[in-house]
């Protein structure tokens, strides 16, 4: 199986599925390719939350902001999964929570024809390779080249205080739901009361339909984190945040 | 094989793939998963458009505003066909379409740790279990328990009137085309003539193309149900319709 | 395997694949259904670009502001590809670059029932036949007859001048960048160097990442054609161009 992501939207990707099935017959799953473009961080988000999900498989995953730089080509051994990129942090987060002992390797390529769509030129044809040869293969092989240092992406940490915790925006999705970096653990005892949101109030509420239609809640999204919601509205707007928005989230005890 | 259906957007359902994939190796077909958001008449009518065309399978719908309240789960057995999702009627047209003896069952599920994103942790994995125990399954199983009950949807009946016919607009599709729930049949003898939209002239033709560029007409379209379009354009703009809008025909002969 | 190509967008190409799984159990790979609508240009130029890159299949193309009128249903034999759909030209440029022995087909097929969705009533049931019988079953079919006259597309010839040469915008991608019918040969020896593009000076460089953020280049895109771009920014813009716009590229060496 070769799951395939990118930022590349219609028609590009198809010409990467053409150049995995001229070298292999693998099942083919796209995870997605209207990540936001360019956006590692928010990419590196979305793998992580999804790709543990699936069984053992090859992930060639593009969002590349510096095709045709310098930049290497990688390949990540996570336990049975291998991840297939560039280098340039996108794959961390993932192989990160996939296991601890995940295994770095430059991947060796001719300069293709086109400097501009290693997507198809490079990154396909390695996850083909990887594929075909088998997630052993790397020790073996002359493609693939053991390197300890790599480009590395960490998500920023929420800090805790006194009467509350304080983070920041990570992403928002495609239905306006602001996702910060703060665990949902922080409102495990919550559900039900009522938070500050930057100074404004706002409950915090287990599902979206617990509030009535276009009102604010704060919840735990089915990533674990915390969310800022509207039911059946844009959280984003209504709490006007947006990707790296701080966030300071006030307990309503706090102050009594 | 395993058809998949959601008003999610990207990249939410590839979650639920990996969900099914860690559980079935059944082939997967996506129907779509940009439903208008939360309109479950609208996912009724496409999936019973769409779905009686394929051989049969399980079929994993999630359009499902209540998510998180107490709307129980359902699996809907249509033949050799199995529908899986919430229970909010959106399964029972498809279901009426392709058999008249469609059975019901509730399935039991474990609170899932995510309250938001029963997509994944409810019925992808339901649909993966219907699919590796076949259709045959539910009387045996003790994950499934038939129900008498449900919630149903039907759409509006047309009114026949003495000089037309009146309905409504079910939908209007992504090229704007306004489908109504007015059988074609009305419309059998007609083509090549005129009929009145609620008091405004407009002719009624078998293809879009026997009219001009950026011009309206009445016709029939794939579903099988009268539809105002525009050749090239938007008919829900010129016809000034949207869903839920009336819409009253008038025979270009009734007042002769 | 089938692949599938259409301007249907969601969610009618649904029904197509149910269409073909009826017949066959080929393997169903999308190359998009978000072709600009009705463009039949546009098609062809993916189409040529993308299907190349794949192993020997049978193509499904849908792309036919004509759908209901006289024009016919053709196949098309590119060497161990054929090509399905209307016979308006789509088919051409990918039939040509993939092989100059191509032959072409007509598609007897009943009237459907449906005049307006023969995606999923003629095309698709069209290319389930022809992958189950194989790429040889054409002259014993009663299905198909080889006529000699189709209906041809040929993308304009740029013509080169003493200090330059002058083409045209061929479509815009989903990023922006404006690709023309200039080959890229003529940039071979100008990387580093400056050109005017319509008069006003531009780069030529081999990557996007070549120029700062927000500044325009020219370059050489992944299909081989001189493209006007702008770094993480949308070409089509900020060089004033759109499909069709004539552009004129003289050499910054002309006027020493």
């Amino acid at each position: 199986m070769i799951t395939l992501s990118s930022d590349f939207g219609s028609p590009y990707p198809a010409a990467m599925k053409g150049a995995i099935l001229q070298r292999s017959d693998a099942r083919l799953v796209d995870i997605t390719h209207d990540f936001p473009r360019q956006d590692v961080t928010a990419a590196a988000f979305w793998l992580r939350e999804i790709l543990p999900y699936f069984p053992p498989a090859v992930h060639c995953v593009v969002v590349d902001p510096g095709v045709g730089t310098e930049r290497a080509a990688i390949a990540v051994r996570a336990g049975e999964h291998v991840l297939v990129g560039p280098d340039n942090g996108v794959l961390l987060p993932v192989a990160r929570r996939l296991t601890q002992d995940f295994e770095t390797f430059e991947i060796a390529y001719e300069d293709p024809g086109s400097t501009t769509f290693h997507g198809r030129d490079v990154f396909a044809p390695a996850a083909a390779t990887v594929h075909e040869a088998g997630v052993d293969s790397f020790e073996s092989g002359e493609r693939f080249e053991r390197v300890p240092e790599y480009v590395d992406l960490q998500f920023p940490e929420p800090s805790e205080r006194e009467d509350g915790v304080t983070g920041e925006v990570l992403i928002v999705d495609g239905f306006g739901n602001a996702i910060t970096n703060i665990p949902g653990e922080y409102l495990a005892e919550r559900f039900g009361s009522d938070v500050t949101v930057n100074g404004a109030w706002a409950p915090v509420r287990r599902t979206y339909a617990a509030v009535e239609d276009g009102s604010r809640l704060v919840t735990v999204g089915s990533h674990g984190n915390v969310e800022l919601a509207v039911n059946q509205g844009r959280g984003d707007e209504r709490f006007s945040v947006k990707s790296g928005s701080r966030i300071r989230l006030r307990w309503a005890d706090s102050n009594q």
